[in-house]
């Protein structure tokens, strides 16, 4: 059995929400769901913000109009699947003001909790165990799951890059919401969504963006992951 | 500038000594280093336990007769690099006591500390931040350095597969001998010894083999961890 034998559901149709949409990382990740095909809201606290990257990433080559719109936070709860890409220093906040929007919902946290000083970047201790786990304690009528953590927010960005050399470790408790994250992983060139455990092996997930960070440093790359031997 | 561009030292002539080398993963790796011509001095507890893993492995298709020996964990610290892959359980104790024997010597930390239940795998809180923090906690004359955490220990001790296709994340403080241990991997066919940060960033490469065991139950696989765009 390998990774092609775990069936995956259809995330074709599925539409997506970005909660801190024009930050580099939901900006990279909606113009890869949008050239996808996906209907994708990009939420902010700024709507004018929003609808500016909505915007520019609508003109991108291989973009469809009318796939991109932006929108407050609050409207991009309004999806069937809603990524979590704030600063880590406004997740509690945003998070609990959300509660009721997120009901029901798919919620795909990709925030890392680092640090950064003269010696590079350092995981932060968070008392939940890690960023997912926080926003399943804040969201108890949601469907949390993790994933997109290690993804080069300059690749995802970059309309030359036309595949990502890199897998996507999906965390989740909830194994069809795990299930259709890992599918949705897929639909952007060059992925996987390999599942990599339940929520409470996130933390070191979110953390491992510290060694990335190093490693990108160290070798002025750009580096992702990859699952061998799958 | 990429993984090529930084020059490493020349490891061919390194000795190697593993502490809790009949285990799985030290038991692999010593396999490994005795194929890539290095002479390796696997410790344990008992003696005569560490010198029935030399013969049987001296045995494996491919590995020149005398270099491996088997002796107590004290003996085996006589080797220019000291391999740590005992259980987390005995991880503190051993290390205080072999201090003396370990003073000035390059230690690799390979170990992971995880408890294991019903749902699996999951990283066990260490009050100095990982196993190697806790390592160079308690070898303040050693240099050490964490790696090898990731690696099947299946795939390392199976003669018939010829190359481990994985990525070992090199952590340490001391860049010098960071570069050693880089070096030391990429001995083993197959494998690059990839810098991956300081020491206070080993707790979630430690706590990553948690998720790397949620993904080999899934995919009945035994995976390992490439790094892409290096």
């Amino acid at each position: 059995m390998g990774f092609d034998d775990v069936a995956l559901p259809d995330a074709g149709g599925l539409s997506v929400g970005i909660l801190g949409g024009t930050g580099p990382q939901g900006r990279g990740l909606a113009y890869r769901f949008a050239l996808a095909g996906h209907t994708v809201r990009i939420g902010s606290r700024s709507a004018e913000r929003a609808e500016a990257t909505a915007r520019t990433l609508s003109e991108l080559p291989g973009v469809t109009e009318g796939l991109l719109t932006g929108t407050g936070n609050a409207g991009a709860c309004a999806a069937d699947v809603v990524i979590v890409a704030v600063p880590w220093e406004g997740h509690a906040e945003l998070l609990a003001s959300l509660a009721p929007e997120l009901a029901g919902r798919i919620v795909v946290d990709c925030v890392n909790p680092l640090g950064f000083d003269k010696q590079g970047a350092y995981p932060l201790t968070v008392p939940e165990g890690s960023a997912a786990a926080q926003a399943a304690h804040l969201l108890p009528e949601s469907r949390v799951t993790a994933a997109f953590h290690h993804v080069s927010a300059v690749l995802l960005a970059d309309s030359e890059v036309a595949s990502l050399d890199t897998d996507v470790l999906v965390l989740g408790d909830d194994r069809e919401a795990a299930a259709l994250v890992q599918a949705l992983a897929g639909r952007i060139t060059g992925m996987r969504g390999v599942y990599a455990g339940r929520l409470r092996n996130a933390g070191q997930v979110e953390a491992l963006t510290a060694n990335l960070i190093a490693i990108n440093r160290r070798y002025k790359a750009h580096v992702g992951v990859r699952v061998t031997d799958l």
